[in-house]
């Protein structure tokens, strides 16, 4: 296994970094790849559900922004970026068969149908590019599952999922809230703002899925605000229970030829 | 008929602006009517389209932006005016088979069918309202086809049409793409800026479909300034050639109960 520094994968182009997640030299998260590109999480439906999940990625606009949707049986996302193949450019997936975690693989190849349609839906690493840009300082947490229920769709249901950032500074939270919102296909602004028990979360120090070796306690001076996370996806494949369904694994996703101010919306 | 004055139209709710639709006690345009609110084009598709229509509108943002979407079968929309009927509230209707206009019915009950899905797409009438009370002074010509293909997806494809506002004064121009930016679902800014034979419109003083009475010849200070229009649906239905598609009449589109600032993105 070839070594990456966070700073090579940092300053990896998206092509780059997509070939050496082909030839499977890279298995780390996505989240430290390509400073300034817009990362996506995958999900990927047979076609009978493609319009429902459509319409779940409408009524949950923070949740899934949609970046680029494939043609039937293609695993060419040409809009974000033309020359990948979602079958082998993504860390690892999660196959799903009537809600359950049937198999992990690095490849999706075998798996791959004539009928299937891959919906890229923008991840909140893209604007932590544009935070930190900005002079914005934060810690990030983990992910957490919340008590907010998306709106459903056909079969699509479940709770969202939230990554949570933490602010010393008020004027940063506030910068924070600026420029996310600017950023509306990877999560735009907070869904919530302060007490975390409002959403469900019971222990912030304690999230489902940590970001940091060693979560530090939350401070009291320390303000939280937490965006949907694509983690929302993994839920909603459960409770789906669709026959089939693809997501890329936590913290494997898909990095896009597109930089991050092209696709903000100001 | 009863008649109704514009100051009458401007100041009605949506909710008794579609009654008096809905009764036939209006048929002129949706564009005067209930200032503030946001308006909607209509087009319907049978539920083995409406995948395919989804991903034209993911593509064709400027011209598309996407308000609500019925479940197939249902007349309502939910998300935008859950008491309102898409069969009877909207003045006029065109029935597309094939790509030809068959009937231009002001209800389409005798229409509708369960398989059937409305995408509601924002009008531009809807930002006129956020121009006017931002003190931006304008005239609007009329609606233009143009050679801007849109992207297609499946059986939708067509040229764009716009509509075409005048600006004396530079300031209130810029004023106008950055508030229009603020609507995205309403089309969002605009799509051209000065030459109108840069985008195949050879004589701006004879728009293909009037918004005035008598059009007055374009001054050399004029700045024009082109936003996608809704009449592109039209465009794209007979085009499509589905078996059976329906869009609303030029200027007979829907009011939502959704203030236009509660939809502004920022």
């Amino acid at each position: 296994m070839t070594e990456y520094a966070t700073t090579d994968l940092e300053q990896m182009t998206p092509k780059e970094y997509r070939s050496i997640v082909r030839r499977g030299e890279f298995t780390g998260s996505v989240l430290r790849a390509c400073r300034g590109y817009v990362m996506a999480d995958v999900a990927i439906v047979p076609k009978e559900y493609a319009f429902a999940f459509f319409l779940f990625c409408h009524r949950n606009p923070r949740v899934c922004g949609v970046l680029d949707v494939t043609e039937p049986g293609s695993p060419h996302p040409l809009s974000v970026a033309p020359d990948a193949d979602l079958r082998t450019d993504l860390i690892r997936y999660q196959i799903y068969k009537d809600g359950k975690v049937v198999d992990e693989p690095t490849d999706i190849t075998d798996y791959w149908r004539d009928d299937l349609v891959a919906f890229l839906n923008g991840c909140s690493g893209s604007f932590d590019w544009s935070l930190q840009a900005s002079n914005v300082h934060y810690r990030t947490i983990g992910a957490y599952r919340t008590n907010i229920r998306c709106v459903p769709a056909g079969p699509f249901r479940g709770n969202m999922v939230v990554s949570c950032r933490l602010f010393e500074s008020a004027h940063d939270a506030l910068r924070a809230i600026q420029i996310t919102s600017r950023h509306l296909l990877v999560h735009g602004p907070p869904v919530h703002v302060g007490d975390p028990t409002l959403i469900g979360i019971e222990d912030l120090n304690r999230p489902e899925m940590s970001l940091v070796e060693e979560v530090a306690p939350q401070q009291p001076k320390e303000i939280p605000l937490f965006w949907a996370c694509g983690g929302t996806l993994r839920n909603i494949a459960r409770e789906a229970k669709l026959p089939f369904m693809i997501v890329n694994y936590p913290g494997g996703g898909f990095v896009t030829d597109k930089p991050s101010e092209e696709l903000a919306i100001l």
